[in-house]
C-alpha cells in the first residue's frame, strides 16, 4: 500500500475535514503517499484526473476546525446512470474506474452517507478497487454504527436556533416552528427537540395528528405556559401516510414546507400565533463541534490502519465506545431509522413531549 | 420621581433584558419603586394591572443575558384601533391612560421601535402620562440615534449563518441564499453581507436586477471561485418597484419568500444549483451580544437619569460614542434607511459586492 | 411515593438544570410534590430547612438552558466531619437526615459526583433515606457509566480555547499551552486534545517526560511547522512521580500551575516561545450543549421512575445507548481513570500527539 | 501604483486577515499586484525576501474568518535595536528597507498597533517608503480612531468567559476573577465588565482600593446576592501606583498574575471563597466578530484608495461613522486610555459597580 486517494461524496457536513486531516497523518505513518480527488467521483471522471496531492501543509493548521469538505463533493446522483449537463444520461463507472487506475491507486477512502457507499461498493467490485468507506451523514441514518460524521453538529446547530426562538416564542407568547432536516430518518428532530426544549417533536418515522399537536398546546395553557417550540422533520407524514409536497425553486416537487403548513393549521384551528423557521443548509456547513472532530479523527486513522492490512470493502463503525469495521453492506443494508422503542423515545414521552401517534 | 413603570413594545429582540436590568439599578440610586408591566400596553388594558415589581433577586442574575424579554411584549397593532380576539376594533387608549393612573407611576419608560414610540407619544400626549423612550429594533431604522437595541446582535446571527453557508457553498459550488429580515431597511443585509463574505447584498433601498446578479455570478467564474453567498433583505424591489408577496401560514399576503423566487430565477438562467435559508424569528431571539448589552446598559441608566430630572418626552440616543436624548419625534420622524452614500455602501462596492442598480 | 427532593452537590457543572427540569416534568407524571433543597445537604441543615417548591412557572422556559444550579450546591466536604466558618469540626449527618424527615420526603435525588455519592450513601445508610443518585462531573472519572452530566461541555470550552489558540499560535510561530482541570482523571485533556488538534496531551494517567515533548515540537519543524499546542491536565506527574505544586490564593498548595511550569522548562531547552492559558471554572460554568442537555433529561426521567417503583440506593448510568441502573456503590467504587487500551489514546497516537511515556 | 505590499505587525488580534482580503479585493480594482510579506518585518530582511503572492485562490473562502494573520506576525521588538536569536542588538533597519526596494514595491500597508506604526513611520522616513497604516490592537488604545480592528472581538471573548463563570458564581456563591489584557489601557476590562455583568471593574487608569472592593462585596449581600464577577486588566495599580509584579516562565518579570493576588486579599479580609481565571491569548486568536471584519474590510479598501491617491504616511481611522485618514503621528502621539468623563465609565458607576477610586 504505497498511494491512496480519498474522496468525499454526498451531502457535505461538519468533520469531513478533519476526517481528511486524520487520514494524511495516518498514512504517515506507513509512508503512504496520500491523494485528494476533487468534487468526489467527478473528479476521477475528469482528465488529467482532478485532485490534489495532500501535505503537511495542506492539511495542518485550522482546516480540520472547518465545516465543509475542501475536497468538494457531489451529490449529482448515480454515475451509473449519470445526468449530464446536456440533461442526457449515460454510465461514468468505467471512467471512474480508469481514473483510479490513471491515478495507480493501492487504495480508496470513500467518505460518504449509504448512498455513496451503495454506489462505491459496486464500484469496486466492478473495478476490483481496493477501498473501504467512512459513514458520514447529519441524518445518522447510516445502520451498523452508532454515530456518523456530522450529526452531532447538526443537532447542535437546530438547538442553537431552538435556544433562541424559545426566548422570542416566550415574549410573545407564541408558537414557533422549526423545520430541520430529515426525509425519511428523524434523528436530527427528535435530539435536537429533547435537547432544545421542544413541546412536540414530529419525526418522520412516527405518524402526527394536528388534534394532537392542539391537545399538547391547550394542556400547556392550563399550566399558564402560553408559548411553545415545535420540532418537525422535513418527512412527515400523518396517519393516513400524507406528507406534504411544495414547489421548489426549481420547479420539481419535493418534500418541504410542512412548517409553513402545521403553522396554517395550527392557526386555523386555536387563537395561537405561529412564526416558521426552516434551518436550511446552515445544518451542514457548521464547524464541527468535539464530538464530530473526534469521531472523524477516529475513523480516519481506523481506515487507513484497514488499507494496510489489506482489509478492503469494510466500513468504518462506531459501536460501544470504540472503532471497529463492518463489511460495508452492513451499513448500507440496515438504514437506520428512529425505533419507538429507544431510549430517546422514551424520554420524550416522560417529558410529556407531543412526538406523534404511537 | 418615586415610582416609575418599564414596558416592552412591538418585536423582540436581543438586549431588552439587559435594558430593564440597567433601569432597575439605576433607579435604586434615586430610591424609585420599578414596576414591570407585562406585554406591553395590553398589561395596562388588564384589570388588575398586570405587572411584577422588580427587586434584586428578579433582575439580577442572568437574566440580562438572555434574548427576548421577561416582561413579555406585543405587536398586536394600535391601541387606539385595536383589533380584539374577536375580529372587532376598539379604542383602548383610555384604558392604557387609566392602567398607568392605576399603577400611580410618576413616569414610564417605554423600550420599543419607532410604531410603539409613535403610539406611547400618543398616549402620554393625551393622558398627560410622563414618558422616556428606549429605542429597539433589528432593523436600526429608527433616527436621530446611530444604534438601536438589538440591532447588533441580528447582524452576528445572519453572519454565523453566512459563516455556514459558506462552508457548504464551497464544498458543492452552489449559490447559497440567506433570507434576512428588512422591510424597508437594509441594515442587517448590508452590514451582514460585508462581514459574512457575501457576494450579493440585496437592500429594499437599491432596487435589484437578476440581470446584475448573473453577471456578478459569472465574473466570478473567471476567477474559478464556482461558489456564492447571496444576501436578501425580505423586502427588496426590482427597478419597476416590483416586490416578491407570498401568502404565509396566515392566508394573508405579506413581504418573503424573496430567497425563493431569486433562486428560481437564477437556476432558470444559469446552470449555478441555488439553497434558500430563511432565518426568520432566529435573528430575534438570540442572547444579547456584547455591543447591546453595553447599549443597552448605558439606554437604561440616562432614561432613568432623564425621569429624574424631570425631562419627559425625550428618547435616548446613541450619538458620537455617547448617549444623548433628544425629542421622541426626532426618532420618530427620520426614519433611518441605508442611505448610498454612507461609508458602508462604499466599502461594499469597493469589494465588489452587487448590491443593486445604483 | 408523594413528595420528592432534589439537590445538587460538589463542583457544579454544566447541565445541572436539564436535570432538574426532566424530574420535575416527570413527576408530573406521578403527580409528586417536588422539593428543589438549597445548596446541596447544606440546605438540609438549615432551620427551617432551605428549599423551594418546584413548579411549571419554575422550571420551564429557558432555566434548562443555563449553566450552574439555580437550586445552589457546596463543595465544602464531608459533612460528617465538616468544617464550620469558625474553623471547628463538627458531625453534621444527623441534622441531614433530620432535614429530610422534616420536609417529609418520600424519595431524594441525589445529582453529584463520587464525592457526593459516596456521602449521601452513607446518609442514606445510617437514616433509612430512600435516595438515587445521578451521576454528573466534567471530569467524567465516574464508573459504571460512560458518561456524567457535565462532561461533554467541558471538552466543548476547552476545544473552544484550543481553536483560539491555534490562530495566535500560527501567527506567532509559537507553542501555545492550555492547562485543563483533571486532578485524576485526564478525560477532558485527551478529548479536548484530539478535537482541538493538540500536538501534545498530558494526562494524569500517563508520565510525562519534557523531553519527550521537546522531541516532538523538533520533529513538527522538519514539517516546517514551527507552531503547537500543548494540553495540560493540572495532575499530570512525571516519571517519578512528581507533581507540580502551586501556591494558590488561599495560601494553600494544590496542584496546578503545571501550564507555566511546562513552559519555563520548554524555553529553557528550545528556542520556542511559549504563552500559557489557564482555563479554570470557565469549563464548569458553560451552558450545556445539545448532549449534555439530552443526557440530563433522560437521566432525570430514569430517577424519577426508580423513585417511583422504590428502587432505592441506585445510581442511573449511561451504558450502551440507553440509560440503566447500577447500585451506587459500583459507580463509586469503579472510578473511572483513562485506560491506555481505550480507543480514543490509540487514536491519539496514531495522530502523531505526544501523550507521554506509555 | 503597480505593486503593493502588506504586512502585519505586533500581537496577532482578530480581523487581520479580512483585512488582507478586503486589500487584495480593492487592488484588483486598480489592477495592482499584491503581495503579503510573511512575519512582519521580519520577512523584509531575509533574503530572498520572505513573502507570497496574493490571489483569489488564496485571499478567498473562508479565510477572512479565521482568527490570526496567515501571513505571520512579529513583536520581537525595535528592529532599529533588534535582539537576535544569538542575544545580540543589531541594527536592521537599513535590511528592511532593502527589502522593500527588492521587492520593488510601490507602496505598502502596515497592520499593526501603535509600536509598530511608529517603527514603520521612521522606517519609512529614512528609506523614502511609501507606507499607510491601519491600527489594529485589542487595547483600543491608538489615538485619532474610534476603534482599531481586534478590540471588538476581545471583548466578546472575555464576555463568554463572564457568561461561563457567572453561573459557577451564583451556584457556590462565590466572587469569581476574569484577568483580562490591558497594560496601560482598560477598554477590554470596562467593556467586557459591563456587558458582561461584572460587580467590580479594575482598570489600569483608575487607582484600585482592596477596600472599596469589599465594600461593594458587603453591599451586596444586602441584596442577598452572594455572589460576584470582579473583571481585572492586568496593569491595575493601587493609588500608592503599585502594580502586581509575577515571574513568568521565562524568568522575567512582568504585569500579571494580578488575579490571584487579588484573591489572596479578598479571602484573607472576608469570608468569600474566590476563584481565578486568566483567559490570555485566548482574547487574541478567536474568530474575528461581524464588527470586527466590517471595521477590516472598511479600512483595507479605504487603505488602498490612499495608495492609489498617492496619499502617504497616512492612518486609516474610523471616526462619525464612516472611515478617514489621519497623519500616522495623530494615532502614534495620541495614545487613548479609558477617559474617566466618557460614557461608559458614567454607565459602570450608575450600574453601581466598583472601578475604582475617582
Amino acid at each position: 500500500m504505497r498511494k491512496i486517494g480519498i474522496l468525499t461524496s454526498g451531502g457535505d457536513c461538519a468533520g469531513l475535514n478533519a476526517a481528511i486531516r486524520s487520514i494524511f497523518y495516518r498514512a504517515q505513518k506507513y509512508e503512504m503517499e496520500v491523494i485528494g480527488i476533487k468534487d468526489g467521483s467527478l473528479g476521477l471522471t475528469k482528465r488529467p484526473v482532478d485532485f490534489i496531492e495532500l501535505n503537511y501543509p495542506t492539511v495542518s493548521g485550522s482546516l480540520f476546525r472547518e465545516g465543509g469538505t475542501f475536497l468538494g463533493t457531489t451529490n449529482r446522483g448515480d454515475p451509473f446512470n449519470f445526468k449530464g449537463d446536456d440533461g442526457k444520461y449515460s454510465d461514468l463507472s468505467d471512467k471512474i474506474i480508469e481514473g483510479y487506475k490513471l491515478l495507480k491507486l493501492d487504495g480508496l477512502i470513500v467518505i460518504g452517507g449509504d448512498g455513496s457507499m451503495k454506489i462505491f461498493k459496486k464500484l469496486a467490485d466492478r473495478g476490483k478497487l481496493n477501498i473501504v468507506t467512512i459513514p458520514k451523514t447529519i441524518d445518522n441514518d447510516v445502520g451498523a454504527t452508532e454515530s456518523s460524521i456530522g450529526f452531532n453538529t447538526a443537532v447542535a446547530v437546530a438547538v442553537e436556533a431552538l435556544d433562541n426562538l424559545q426566548a422570542t416564542a416566550a415574549s410573545h407568547h407564541r408558537a414557533m416552528i422549526l423545520e430541520v432536516m430529515g426525509r425519511d430518518a428523524g434523528h436530527i428532530a427528535l435530539n435536537a427537540g429533547i435537547a432544545g426544549g421542544a413541546d412536540v417533536i414530529l419525526i418522520p418515522e412516527l405518524p402526527y395528528a394536528i388534534d394532537g399537536i392542539i391537545k399538547k398546546l391547550n394542556e400547556m395553557k392550563k399550566h399558564n405556559i402560553r408559548h411553545s417550540l415545535i420540532v418537525v422533520a422535513e418527512g412527515v407524514k400523518t396517519e393516513n401516510g400524507e406528507t406534504y409536497m411544495n414547489k421548489y425553486a426549481d420547479g420539481e416537487k419535493r418534500l418541504g414546507g410542512i412548517g409553513d403548513y402545521l403553522a396554517t393549521q395550527i392557526i386555523k384551528k386555536t387563537d395561537i400565533e405561529c412564526r416558521v423557521t426552516t434551518l436550511g443548509h446552515v445544518q451542514r456547513g457548521a464547524r464541527p463541534n468535539a464530538n464530530d472532530r473526534i469521531l472523524a479523527s477516529a475513523f480516519g486513522v481506523y481506515a487507513v490502519d484497514l488499507l494496510a492490512k489489506g482489509k478492503f470493502n469494510r466500513m468504518v463503525a462506531w459501536q460501544n465506545r470504540g472503532v471497529v469495521d463492518v463489511a460495508i453492506e452492513d451499513g448500507i443494508n440496515t438504514y437506520k431509522l428512529v425505533d419507538q422503542n429507544e431510549s430517546l423515545v422514551d424520554t420524550a414521552f416522560a417529558l410529556g413531549i407531543y412526538i406523534g401517534i404511537t
